[in-house]
């Protein structure tokens, strides 16, 4: 009695699930999550559309990969460990290699993370896939944007700009590893740990650089001065600062625990890079190696 | 530096909050809950496709309406209380009249339901409308699909059929009943208290009574069979039986204990029917009048 798009929640039902802490999962009118006591539970909700977010020509696999990694780096912004996803795909047809393809992006991730599809809907419709994840936190812990002091310095977690590139030579195809950070960005959970204890406030760069530090400078009623010869570049200035996709964090760090945390990264094969200064002075700053000081006015996200 | 989708986030942002449990709320990388100790959490998410779910040209308040009930009844299922719940909304163009005549509906729905828009994504391209609903429950008390034992009444919660009437004939529009049930759904949150106390399993009627007693049954690993003459029909049997989108409850309920859930009932001033019996052999039936039995085969939902 099912129609197939039914069936198609019966297929995602085979992915692993890691968790003993699903009480309730797929194939019911809702999940049942077991929340550890003293946890708080974190939720962020992304939607990719098909000529907006992907290409309609890209591998169902990596777009599948996209989709979680998206919001995957949403938790991770917020030091929050991800458990739980819900899956609400919208098909236009139902094509089993291409569901295949996906399913199989879906299970690589999940179990690179150990994160549990717990739910979802599928319908018909204009391609586009929402994902809702959810993750825990220890009570009162979770890492806002709004936590940034004047004299924090300002990290990010690696190269800034590889994706962007990746979108500007879409169709010339000879730039690898940019295309793979864009068809595969890795979120930064392993940095958690790090941001629980070092960090006072975290965005992940989604939109750009300029765009989401002037976010956590605007919500933190703060500003900064970025230092241009430490930003780790993987081409341009232009593209580290205002690209987006990388899915990279920046956060915070009062500026006494800076060689702490560093070490610790180190002691773990890690490397965060200090990039700058939080300033009580709003608005954002860049400054060369001559010591140049001009404002540097945040781009926001173009989709392609 | 916010482009128009990300204006219309904090839009939402002056929505009702009427609850105190939201830690972090819309405009950081993901939403921080508080969950009680001693509840499990519940979550599911529903996607409205425009054209497949509703027609483009309802009032975006109905949209909205119809989007969080949908999400609201599956909950109300589970016998969890709603809570919170995030918008995932892809518009095709920013029309402000629309948006307000949305966020009517929402605010229309989260004060009376006493829920929270805690986070979202706002993306452009083909409109569709992806809710997902969080609620809470006592530490394994979430009802399943699957707790129906032979010899349990089944209850429903309310007349069947309006909907699909209202759907059957959209053109002409004289069942302005049928179109209020069809458009403005009512969860049935309020039989929650019940549900924890009386019920062995419970599923909310989305594709019509066959088909969703069918889900509760295959569950549960049991059949059932239904009286005829006990239906609560809006207009037909044959729309009673098989119509969706009525998003009343369909539970089970030990014999034993039906008097005293009648009684209970009352005493508010509510009322669900017995329709029939949980029996061990699997498969649906109807029993007429007449005591003649005949083999029920659950219909598929139909979108419009």
């Amino acid at each position: 009695m099912m129609n197939e798009f039914e069936l198609i929640q019966n297929y995602f039902k085979s992915l692993p699930t890691p968790r003993g802490d699903v009480v309730i999962g797929i194939g019911d009118d809702a999940a049942c999550l077991r929340v550890p006591q003293g946890c708080s539970v974190l939720v962020s909700t992304d939607t990719l559309v098909s000529g907006v977010h992907f290409l309609p020509t890209w591998n169902a696999y990596d777009i599948a990969y996209r989709a979680l990694m998206v919001n995957l780096s949403d938790l991770a912004a917020m030091a929050a460990e991800p458990c739980w996803f819900l899956l609400a795909l919208t098909l236009p047809t139902v094509d089993e290699a291409w569901l295949e393809s996906f399913a199989l992006g879906m299970s690589d991730v999940i179990q690179s993370f150990g994160i549990a599809l717990v739910g979802g809907d599928t319908t018909q419709g204009p391609l586009s896939i929402t994902i809702t994840m959810m993750g825990l936190a220890p009570v009162d812990k979770a890492l806002k944007r709004s936590g940034a002091q004047p004299g924090d310095e300002i990290f990010v977690s690696g190269e800034l700009g590889a994706a962007a590139l990746a979108v500007e030579t879409l169709n010339e195809n000879n730039h690898p590893m940019a295309m793979e950070k864009l068809l595969h960005p890795k979120a930064r959970v392993d940095l958690i740990p790090y941001l629980r204890q070092y960090a006072t406030s975290a965005i992940d760069i989604s939109d750009g650089l300029s765009a989401d530090l002037n976010h956590l400078c605007v919500a933190s009623n703060v500003g900064a001065c970025l230092m241009q010869d430490q930003i780790p570049l993987h081409a341009s200035l232009e593209l580290a600062l205002h690209g987006g996709d990388d899915y990279e964090l920046c956060f915070t760090v009062p500026a006494e625990k800076k060689k702490q945390l560093t070490k610790d990264l180190k002691q773990k094969g890690l490397k965060c890079y200090p990039i700058g200064v939080i300033e009580e002075e709003k608005g954002l700053r860049i400054e060369d190696a001559d010591g140049n000081r001009q404002t540097l006015i945040p781009k926001g996200y173009r989709h392609f």
